[in-house]
């Protein structure tokens, strides 16, 4: 039985884990990719380098952020319509800010190399965004 | 720095994980969402409901399909463009049976209900389908 999270639970969520989905479309083609992310409460923030998802965001800023999270036969999930801001200056700056306090304390934790590629800061602000959930073991198997 | 899987490496994650994320694209709006799979070599196998993911790929069949990794500092992703296709009859029968399989011997696990919605099998046929992984600690943290 499928239930729907409260939006503090939604929030929680969010908050609680570290690793979001995006999903984007353009030219036809759909991508869904992993990101890790900080939330504050109104947008995720992702450093990332220049790569497809860049450039189909840039094309089409209307994207799907998505998270999870499972155990045996139970999961939560948040899927949010979000949409696609790139930042620059100030803005990037307190986005690595926000990245860097997110992940201080993770032990030896460092970005990774990004290969010669110029990284881009950007948020998704959230729009639309449902909250699920399967508790489990319901007690009608079939 | 990210490295791309090996084709073996792909088929390892693809086997190995329970959890993958469908992203779908209809009438302008891009939904991610996550489900739980069992994989043939050729497509992933999903027992679901009718609902909104369903109704979307009806609607376009060009999906994407991912899988990820996590521990800090390092991840594996597998991105494929998929094709959806509704399962019936045997076929159906058979994708239950994958998934049966699959998850035998996961404790209590069960199919949780499903609200009175009706059941829906497809499967995903995978297409053009790419691994990458970020190996943890790179020499040169910025």
């Amino acid at each position: 039985m499928i239930e729907e999270l409260t939006r503090a639970e939604v929030e929680e969520l969010l908050r609680e884990r570290t690793v979001g989905r995006i999903g984007c479309h353009a030219d036809g083609v759909t991508y869904v990719v992993p990101v890790i992310y900080a939330y504050d409460g109104e947008a995720v923030y992702v450093a990332s380098v220049e790569g497809q998802k860049v450039r189909m965001m840039r094309t089409n800023p209307h994207v799907c952020f998505e998270i999870d999270e499972h155990e045996p036969g139970a999961w939560r999930s948040v899927v949010a319509q979000a949409r696609y801001e790139e930042l620059a200056g100030p803005e990037a700056e307190r986005a690595l800010a926000l990245l860097t306090e997110r992940f201080a304390g993770a032990g030896r934790r460092r970005r990774p190399e990004s290969g010669g590629r110029a990284t881009v800061c950007f948020r998704l602000v959230l729009g639309e965004t449902t909250g699920r959930a399967v508790r489990p073991f319901a007690s009608e198997p079939r």
